[in-house]
């Protein structure tokens, strides 16, 4: 016999899997509307955001009741401090779509600067961070939550990537300057988005394993390392 | 008779309070390296940093066992959810002063470009938002987390000043633009100070009146404004 709260939390799981879809679609969208510098493939961003936020407001509510009403337990209540949790960063998710598409509008204003390759290849990183994460808390799986963790490095060197090279053209050619500044801007937001994956991930490690490994993630992650080589 | 669970409370209070006041001391020493141009004056940031990582496991877990065997209603289950996120909001604090020594170390490496003023100041007006938000935590005092969220806008004033003027040097003389650059990215991780300051002055709100105005902020704030004028 299925319990209702087990009904109740596998609507909570679904709200934050669709709340997770749409900051993803955000993402998408913004850094899209970057690379074919064209703002309407980003039409939809206002929407989605209203329904991101909206997402929030409700899990966070429905996080309270269950914690009100149901007295959870071990599971079950890491599961409602994770799903609280995660909200959060997927609404911050969200917002750094809406950074990005600003400084998209600032950046159309100049020409072209060079072929974008690295930006792309940061967002779609990142969105695979989120996605993998989300499915990491469905599946209660620890250890793809872990290996996400660890892909946070690679959007980190990409970015700095993207700041020595827009740098040069900036130092080069003062006319780059303002576009310049904008490339590091996005990269900056996307580095975010990838920090917020990883919280998700720590989040869902928290949840399977009641175990916090936020502020030893460094320590785990040379473990890997050292065990890889 | 106090209720041993209201000792509980307390103390999770006051070690808030302590988180809040490593997190401001962060921010306090890394800006002064930038300003006084000296980066032993932040000699004391690791430390601090590990102490407020410290705090948030320390907040989180006694939230977590405070849901787990204290089974709290309205009032106090509200308190402990804004405690989790509140710590959250503060550890995030503590990473901007890391970021912002990290902007520090580059900067020195480049001649002076000229004396800061807005900056210090987007420093003082956020820290100050930070301290006020959690007294009006402490005294459960709504009306006094409102008028933070106001001043969110005043420092996005200055960080658009930031930008503004720090671009003009970068344009006109290539030489300052890693120095600007540094610049702007301080700015940055300060705006997003107040916006995690905004952020626990909401979740004050939504303690002390069961009201969520996240996402209605703005219109919160415009009625205000109206008030005003």
């Amino acid at each position: 016999m299925v319990r209702q709260f087990d009904t109740e939390l596998d609507t909570l799981k679904q709200q934050i899997l669709r709340m997770g879809g749409k900051a993803e679609a955000m993402i998408q969208s913004s850094v899209q509307a970057l690379v074919k510098r064209d703002l309407s493939v980003a039409d939809n961003l206002s929407q989605l955001e209203e329904e991101v936020n909206s997402l929030q407001v409700e899990i966070d509510d429905q996080c309270f009741k269950a914690l009100a009403l149901r007295q959870p337990m071990a599971h079950d209540l890491r599961f409602i401090i994770a799903a609280m949790k995660i909200s959060a960063d997927l609404e911050r998710i969200g917002d750094q779509a809406v950074n990005i598409i600003e400084n998209t509008k600032i950046l159309l204003e100049f020409p072209e600067l060079k072929p974008l390759i690295d930006i792309p290849q940061m967002a779609e990183i990142s969105k695979g961070m989120v996605r993998d994460s989300l499915d990491a808390l469905v599946e209660g799986d620890a250890a793809k939550a872990r290996e996400i963790v660890l892909r946070d490095d690679k959007v980190d060197a990409l970015k700095n990537q993207v700041f020595r090279e827009v740098l040069t053209y900036m130092i080069s050619d003062p006319r780059t300057i303002q576009v310049g500044l904008q490339l590091i801007l996005v990269a900056r937001h996307l580095e975010r988005v990838a920090d917020h994956a990883t919280n998700i991930a720590e989040d869902v490690v928290y949840m399977v394993e009641a175990k916090d490994i936020r502020h030893h993630a460094e320590e785990e992650h040379h473990a890997d390392k050292e065990t890889q080589g």
